[in-house]
């Protein structure tokens, strides 16, 4: 089977290729803002999401973890971290929760960190191309949530 | 207040301050490998993490959604959406989830992205560097789990 | 307001009301196997299920506890137990998850009781009969899944 | 091997010998509280959580899905069912969340009673007394949270 996106094997680092099936878009829109964020790299590896698949997998390797880091094993540890994020806002108001002390947010940090490195190793393992595929996914919410029908709503698409 | 990291607001783009902490690696290590990788860019922002954290914010806007953008609704959030993503592989065996047929493997890109968008989302919310937090808990993980100590199993670090 | 349910405050123990809306089962089925079970004591409260919720009340109101537990709250909370859950299992293969030691089924054995305990508080809170909710989903999903169709299949409904 | 509970093999429903394990509750505490509830039918079997136990086991001997009803794939399962549930509430402010709708606290009692039926369904994989477990956690819960430390604050028992 021909290898998904020919000659973009890096898996976290190809943006170029999903961007190219996207019709340009309106300056000032959404996407306008993206792309002029994107463009100038958009054809580059990006850096960190490279390096963290690199550091995890050298990580992986060197404890011999490969046999644990299947997507269903990954996928489970990754909605585990997710939880224990969850947790350090279980009790607070949603006031509180924007006004974390130092040390919280530091914990926070941390769970966050937890969770993007599963996500960076079951791409690597799925070969899916992570940035793309958040690229493709937030083009693909703006047709699920238009503005004038979600604006101000948090209603799930499909009671819109 | 001094902002953190003063000099690096770019909330996910500055790997450099975190950088100055860690002693130098050697080389061929684990962290060897990992600045090999990072070091042509560490104090560059990173172009897809900023891209996606620009295009969560107009996407937030035009839909005045900042309202429901708590830290605390987005961990939630964010969990739902890791809980979406276990969901696929909940019933297949880890051989199965090993080798996905393509449309499976694209809907859990769409959930993998899900993820990191709402990751993005709430790293902006928080101030915090994503890319330089993930970097953090890799050298962080590799003192909690020693090389020799760790291969082959798979124990949390306060059973090894 | 009139009470949902009216005659049947308890909550957690009425499970005769839901049962007059269903017709009643061919002997052997599934549904017949159900209420020769529950047949004996439908009208009766479910001790166990009662119990617990008069302890969480007791359990909640002694340390004042009651302004943390919405419903918003407490599910979240029970979201993050069973993640704990899942987190004994996550690294295991479904075979070491089938011959738990000892000491880790106790473990493991507490988080279910963390959820079962959340998931008792928040059905006090949101006055809805747990195990009434339980017995219609059965009956609920056996329409969804018919014998025929799921014998031997872990494919989701919408895709049968 | 001897089986655990000897003589008590019905899994979610015997409290009794639990029971014995704690010595008598001052009248008026929490524990006598639960005690008086318990005590009419601790020795009996809880009919609601039994007649579920047993519509499981018909409902997946019926569909052959016994194969998939790992330890691990049910907690996957109920870590799923779990978000499903917090999804419901991720927007709402806690206040609504105190005041759902009929509509979706009907959708709402359906997500609990998922949570309840992989709760159950696992509970009897394991040989779990969900009832007797719920029990002990919440004596458990009462000495890592003193009532005179814990009022009014939602800190983790690690911080009171």
């Amino acid at each position: 089977m021909k290898p998904r996106n020919a000659g973009c094997r890096a898996a976290v680092g190809c943006s170029a290729i999903i961007m190219e099936k996207i019709p340009p878009p309106l300056p000032g829109s959404l996407a306008g803002v993206m792309l002029a964020h994107m463009s100038a790299d958009a054809t580059a590896p990006d850096p960190a999401l490279l390096a963290l698949r690199e550091a995890m997998r050298g990580f992986a390797a060197e404890r011999d973890w490969d046999q644990f880091h299947s997507p269903k094993n990954l996928a489970a540890a990754l909605s585990v971290e997710a939880a224990e994020l969850l947790e350090h806002f279980q009790w607070l108001t949603e006031d509180a929760s924007r006004a974390l002390p130092a040390e919280a947010r530091a914990r926070v940090a941390e769970e966050m960190a937890d969770v993007l490195l599963y996500l960076v190793r079951l791409a690597d393992k799925l070969d899916v191309d992570l940035a793309a595929a958040a690229v493709a996914k937030i083009a693909h919410n703006a047709r699920k949530y238009p503005v004038e029908k979600s604006r101000g709503s948090s209603r799930k698409y499909t009671e819109l």
